[in-house]
């Protein structure tokens, strides 16, 4: 009998029990293969059919267009963070950054090492409790990019809306918030994703890209940066992590049997509007992020005092309620709701806050 | 009942039944954490001891004096081959390689986009069936590192020595040959390996660096490129591929329980040695590396008739010995033999070599 716990960790994070028990069960012969998926050939037919299949699954649920590229790669949004202006800010050196948390400070900070980054607005003075709300003409025309964060895993805000940025490209990490709803990729020019979220094991990032923005990076571009390598490769320049993709393929199929993104995001917003609906009528809890602006993925929550936060994420722990604790740069509570979390987990919890809050009065 | 086979590709390739046999077991619930290793936080204490258990483990097993770093990253070799120079190639902006196969030439190409690169030695007018014999006198002194592949996965041969470079750093990619004997790490200044032949699964490359040679990169390294991030924050500076970690581990223990790499060293002389005395004796087969140069984990063979080793190598296959074609570039047979290939395996393709021979005659 195996004893899992409730997994609150903003990533990696919690992945569906179905897809673990399918890979336990060809862990050691996948589809009569003889062998693990950790053990063949990239060239191989079997693998070729599971990034294959992978990126089909992935193209049909988010409705990804023909003429954009996915693309499987290694390094985490970190090497995205470089990777993107060293492809893209090739015309007129400059990009614009919108800056709603730590991870687009982050990506900001990397691309002022390659050329002229303007913050386009930020919310930080209010520490990044709301999205801005943009026009066309909070950005620079002749930008090679913009640049933001879908989905703000520390402090538990989304982008409401898609701004318009007319004809500059738009960019946006989508770690935490990829395949919780749908989105218009057409209205994006590069998504990007680490996988330890919503997808699959960490060592995987994700990259959807329109296909023509690729192959302008300048020659002396380390050849695993250049989006070029990867795209006229199939992702297989050099070897891929082949099992991240095979359990990611099996995410993506799990999701497509269930409805897909639009039947994900009614599961993820009834259960993310149970737990804010309960913070919200709490006496002791409180969620800092705007009303319109607030994740379904990320619920973070405070209970206005440190001392006890720290306790309650201690006793949560003791329930089996694990990694409710604020990301280390804040503190408070965060609740990572991804889409394998069960409505059962959000009742515990909900059950847990109650029992906690009645302690204190 | 599970039906194995004997998995003779070059990489990913071959890993010990038992390793495979105990991440199924854990795959739903890690030493009672409740949750895979696939979805812990990397931040959990769980977690730092299995990336601590597993550098421990490989510093003893490969006896890696202290001043020296042991990173876990991803990107593969490909990514190192733009790393080594960027981090390396910083006061005479030269380097010095030496072109032992397919790899090698990657490597020096991608180091060219960098600075100044020197071909100090090749094999390749001989089809690389050998590794030169350098002394001291064949680098340029002043250059900022010697370059080395240490095991040629493609061409099956392997340096019988450590060149001397005297003061100039050596490195070199031990991708395929990492694990197989002890090597004397001291006299390297920089060894890089993917994980995908002796070590688990793809997605993890290891980096073994003499701490002193990190942090001299230039400021506009991308983050990720420099070694000084991931020295600086126990290659946890972004989320680690944690699987690939938590199965070399495994991978590392089992091989310390064995006697480590001399005890590993006699078995992989055992079986090339067996392997290679069968082509020698035989009438059909010859493997073309030089006697004193051959690889005891990558058996390169043929037939001497193209037809013929298709032939082979589509039999083989169908008596459940996989991937024993040559690698795309040069066709002909490569029985990639690495650790965790068992002696029985050795004996089917031995016994299978015969009985394609006698068909032949």
């Amino acid at each position: 009998m195996v004893n899992r716990v409730f997994n609150f960790s903003a990533g990696p994070s919690i992945l569906p029990e179905s897809v673990l028990a399918k890979a336990a069960g060809e862990i050691m012969d996948y589809a009569g293969s003889g062998m693990s998926v950790m053990e063949m050939s990239h060239r191989s037919k079997a693998f070729g059919s599971i990034i294959e299949g992978a990126e089909n699954d992935l193209r049909t649920l988010m409705d990804i267009p023909d003429d954009y590229s996915v693309l499987f790669l290694q390094g985490g949004a970190t090497l995205q963070f470089s990777m993107i202006p060293l492809n893209l800010m090739v015309d007129s050196f400059k990009a614009d950054y919108v800056l709603t948390g730590s991870w687009a400070e982050k990506a900001a900070k990397e691309a002022e090492k390659f050329g002229n980054v303007k913050i386009a607005a930020s919310s930080k003075e209010d520490n990044y409790t709301f999205i801005p709300k943009l026009e066309y003409s909070d950005f620079r025309s002749y930008a090679d990019y913009v640049h933001i964060t879908w989905n703000n895993t520390i402090f538990g805000t989304k982008w409401p809306y898609i701004p318009d940025t007319g004809l500059i490209p738009l960019v946006t990490d989508m770690s935490s918030g990829i395949l919780s709803e749908p989105v218009d990729v057409s209205k994006f020019s590069l998504i990007y994703a680490g996988a330890q979220k919503n997808i699959g094991p960490a060592g995987l990032t994700i990259v959807i890209i329109k296909s023509n923005l690729i192959g302008r990076a300048e020659k002396r571009i380390p050849v695993y940066l250049d989006y070029k390598t990867h795209m006229d490769n199939g992702s297989m320049y050099n070897t891929p992590p082949a099992w991240n993709i095979y359990i990611a393929g099996m995410v993506f199929r799990k999701l497509l049997s269930e409805g897909g993104l639009q039947a994900a995001s009614e599961r993820n917003a009834a259960k993310a509007g149970k737990l804010y609906d309960y913070i919200d009528a709490s006496r002791l809890y409180s969620a800092p992020a705007a009303a319109g602006d607030r994740s379904i993925m990320n619920v973070v929550f405070v209970t206005g005092s440190e001392e006890l936060d720290k306790k309650f994420v201690i006793e949560a722990r003791e329930h089996g309620l694990i990694d409710l604790n604020g990301h280390r740069s804040i503190g408070g509570m965060r609740a990572s709701i991804y889409n394998a979390m069960p409505d059962e987990g959000i009742d515990a919890l909900i059950s847990f806050m109650e029992e906690f809050e009645k302690k204190q009065s």
